[in-house]
């Protein structure tokens, strides 16, 4: 049987070329497909015809908007899902679903092998191959840029060489990636960790500094999911959207970052994110209102570890699993209503209502209705405090 | 002998009334013990003197300024000391300090108990008086609002009644708390969560949408511990002051957030907090780029529950010594420059540069100069992933 | 309406006295609630008669060994529940069932009040009281020993006033609570922690040095619940009661601790758990070889973490219940035998067989057949130490 | 300049072969160095001169065993150091000393690669080599069963043809690695869970069930480390040595698991450790009894993480060394005496005195002199369990 290499495609030059190089490689054919993930740019009839007119005996568009922001975008809002606290895992998140379409098309197309654009050095040759293993172990990987040591330079020249049928884009001096949930950007002059970042890099938000007039909203969640943007009801997809236009236009979610990657090193990236960074911050005050302390207390460690989990690549392991069973299990009253101000490159939460809120009135007041028995506070101290009473008492005598 | 109170004299009505009080129900005297903790507000000496007006005994005061930014705030940057990740433990981490200096009151004048001004359902009362039983337990323990049922009503009316010489403030709306490292304010309408604050709330920032040029500067930190600003040198006091002034000018560092307080309540709060703020922001992007990954993992665990251990009052507990002599441990490399921009209540770290970067340039880079041999990567994902891979695939046979 | 005390009832001299006690306290009635968990000892009839001789206008008495069993028992062992790593949580988990049957009872029988027998100082009243402000905060509590300092001297001296028709025990030395899941003692002489414990402390085991032939068994679990033992069929009562007989005459089951109670003590504490102690063991080994690493290395410190929430009487609390959504998740292929030999005191698993393993003999053969392909491991070595090795040589350059 | 291949010389026949081995297949010189870490059998002057014999142009031997109890063992007893709750880490703390002493020797001896004789699958590669690369980075590493695919069929080949001068030792069925800190076995029929393992298989133990005599025994620590058995004095070398031959003698410390490994699978493996089982089970004892709950709870999870760390190989990481400051920071107090019995197979501690004691009679008491405050519990029990009320109450009403 003729080998059928499944590849990832993007539309772009680098894995355009792939699609002979691949076939040449492994003298087998190659099915391109491509997912929109609300990344915007291109048609995609334009990208499925590209992959054909370069050779793909196959190729296959999917809209997968809904799917990604219902499955992998909520999950990561209830998890309130940042890297180092900073990152909200943009790429992360959408390669464990390319994974999954990839694997369904070479199950129905034949594949024998799939394969990638990502280098190996980042963390995205992870994410998919750790994925590809965990959903369908006997599929081959090829990663050209590492397996042949595939770069930019040799893919030109060989585009040139073979004629192929797309036109030669100069080559840009960012390398990006992006999906509704966010955009990622490097580039040679950020490796200088003194230099800034400079206008040309943003593209999903406008600069800050601009002076807009502040936008206020409220935002509306159902057990952790958000439901309602100013009272109009919304899916996941279409919170994600209207809060990147709406904070994009307010310069919020800007993202300059140093990132500890899984292979090892240190690197530098840029970041773009309103939509999720607006909504993770609604989601985490809301929490604050109706999630019980010791709870919250703990719940933030498992947000942090569930953050390293998708970040390392491990969205299909057994821990991840685990994680999003305790998450869910803390959602089920995240339900009412939070009100931001986003202006320039701010998010600030100014009110929240809940009618699932464990704040209490009566025993917050300090003014009439007051119902907190303040007598009980004298033993709770006395306790609370006891054990570490006792090991001072000792530390003074034993010295 | 006779008893003696050391009370915790803030120079306010409610203290000032409590020194005849205390007086009376004690059958005693009472010591007065004021710190200046960079609260600002009014003369320190003016204090002290009202104090005595009011019929204290003694009336001590300590500029513990530096002390407190030395060895309460600096523990707190290097711990990016943050109660629910956005609290800056302003409150908490000030009174472990005055615990300390009423002690050594207590010591030096022969105190036979301890006072202090706070209610019977807040935080304050637990460090306190876990503060003293666990630096001297011999001391008794008064909480005229708590153990009297001592209320604002009363006070005023005892005032009155003993024609104590002090002038009647008019009831202010706002409880707050302030001193170098932050402000808090507690006030009626907030207890409404949906109300949002105004503006009159604010002392230590200005308006954020003033419109103000941005303000770029520099923070260099030798060990954790902030040295320089703009190649400056500074105390860490004078640090935090020159930071509240500068980020206070753009709005920076306000927190409108509700709580969980030790006691078991959630409560509203309004903070200012720029110093804080800033020098946590600027050293957490430091150790971004000088604590190795899994080290900076651990780290932000630990950073979590030293925070929690501090906001319940255990500052002076075993648990909390560890966690220090942890976070002492990663601090030695976290030495170098950190550029940011503050505007409009942002805070924008844009450039990080240091003897003791971890960023390897060569490793990281995708141009010339690349030394990541890319091949290792391929050993690397494949036993990265390989006991998820083992799981899914039992998974999937035993279903 | 007369007030109705609904009272935790053992059938012992401490509480049949609590019954006129209370009676006269409240000038109310009292409802007598007695559980059936497996303790043995007196039969459960007499037990109900005793009470309504005493004064109670209601007794009632609940078989709950099987609910125990599946409810209480069964979680813990999925959970490895061992507080301090050793204290299986014999009575922490019978607590909240009698909790949940006393507020059952007073809803049923009119109760307004609830009431147990524990004393001040101890976990036992923390985790009845938080069980029932969690449960039904609209019930009073009363405990007597501590409310109206109750001791047992009062009790027989009260006892002997009213003339109560139970026959006066002659003061046992030992204070003991017991259900099937294990056996709790305390008794004065080991307040010396360096007093050895004696003979007669223990019921449920025998001395581990007589010298027994061993034991060895085959316990099965499904899901990480266990279901067969030597391949008969069992509920979870009659595993935990098998156990208990085969561990108890092997002398397996024994423990001698110093516990920090949650009231901020330490104390000396004997216990017999023999059936829960030879569960945890097997259970263990099985999750060893049917939960992946990541997974398993995530779940010892949930496992840490629920046994601390249930020492500390917060069953009822939403933390426990998430950490249990987290552990259910995990026990969906526990499934297995296991073979132990129990003897003289010891619990020796030797032999392990599952279906859903995730031991792959072709994988860890040195033998023919080995799959594993150990040129991967250069890399995976080489990345794995990559972050620390920079760190290292940034360490010796920067000295 | 000729290549110098520093290797971790056993006097086995492996390794023996592996001199002129790595001699031919370099072309370089063969430097054996061999450390004695108390693993007792062949006189290690007859190891090194087995290494010249081979052809190695330099043969140290090193007495490391009082550095290793010191400096590696001490650590571990500090830190609980088991794997898995049950490994006490026997190769994993041998292989960074062994790493220490190769780098130094290469450092003499102008080595320029070092080698080591561990398979591609297991975790003692990685822990070598992560050692080699973060203590000198510029050493090659050459693994010869992993980078040449060598065998132990191709040792024996190569040794007759090149007529190696050392005995032909009939090929054991079993891999070994032993240190004075215990014993590890491997064994083809063991590859099989479900065979328990055969009396061959030990060494440092005694069958448990001969029925010796109980040996009652007191282990003094003085701040976590021991420092004296039955009063009289003894290093760290000389405790583990005798509670080696007396925990052996009741056939103390064996342990049969199924483990983790690193690389991603499970492997049966069996331990013989009775030292180290003996010295944890009494130092965890005394911590018990001299460090406070919080900190006693934190440091359980400490003690996890430094125990998967080193078992990771990561011993020189950064995290580890703040791991270890966290720890040493633990033990000041942990002083005083503990009484255990070993007797067929058991550890039974039964008594604890120290003067550093966090116990208090008088707390805990029931008998006269108890200075407990029992009306402190009330306000205790009330706020402890006051959020979770406030949870369950909100939970009722939304349902």
């Amino acid at each position: 049987m003729t080998d059928r290499v499944v590849l990832a495609y993007s539309g772009g030059l680098d894995t355009s070329v792939a699609i002979p190089y691949l076939a040449k490689m492994t003298g087998g054919e190659v099915v391109a497909v491509s997912l929109d993930l609300g990344q915007g740019g291109e048609d995609m009839e334009s990208v499925r015809q590209r992959a054909l007119d370069c050779g793909a005996v196959e190729s296959i568009v999917i809209d997968a908007k809904d799917e990604f922001a219902d499955e992998y975008c909520l999950p990561a809002i209830k998890a309130n899902g940042m890297y180092m606290k900073q990152y909200p895992l943009v790429s992360a998140i959408s390669r464990p679903l390319i994974v999954k379409h990839l694997v369904e098309a070479a199950k129905e197309h034949g594949g024998t092998h799939v394969s990638h654009g990502c280098t190996g050095k980042g963390n995205d040759q992870v994410r998919f191959e750790v994925g590809f293993r965990n959903t369908n172990p006997d599929l081959e990987i090829i990663a050209p840029a590492r397996d042949y040591a595939w770069t930019r330079d040799k893919a030109i020249a060989f585009a040139e060489e073979i004629d192929l049928p797309i036109e030669q884009s100069t080559k840009s001096p960012f390398s990006i990636d992006q999906n509704v949930w966010g955009r990622a950007v490097e580039t040679g002059f950020l490796e200088d960790l003194w230099n800034p970042p400079t206008k040309d890099l943003y593209s999903y938000t406008e600069d800050p500094s601009l002076g807009n007039a502040p936008d206020e909203l409220i935002i509306s969640f159902e057990s952790g999911k958000p439901t309602a943007i100013d009272g109009r009801p919304v899916t996941v997809l279409q919170a994600i959207e209207e809060l990147n236009r709406r904070g994009g236009a307010q310069g919020v979610g800007r993202l300059d970052m140093v990132e500890d990657r899984l292979v090892g090193i240190k690197s530098r990236e840029i970041y773009e994110a309103p939509g999720a960074m607006v909504l993770i911050a609604a989601h985490e005050a809301l929490e604050d209102v109706t999630v019980e302390r010791e709870l919250a207390r703990y719940k933030r460690q498992i947000d942090g570890r569930w953050s390293e989990e998708v970040y390392d690549g491990l969205w299909f392991g057994p821990l991840k699993r685990s994680l999003d069973a305790f998450i869910d299990s803390t959602q089920e009253h995240v339900t009412g209503d939070i009100r931001l101000v986003l202006h320039a490159g701010s998010i600030v939460v100014n009110g929240r209502r809940s009618s699932h809120s464990l704040y209490d009135f009566n025993l917050a007041t300090y003014d009439t209705g007051d119902t907190f028995d303040q007598t009980m506070a004298k033993g709770f101290v006395e306790l609370h405090g006891l054990s570490s009473k006792i090991a001072n008492s000792r530390d003074r005598e034993s010295k």
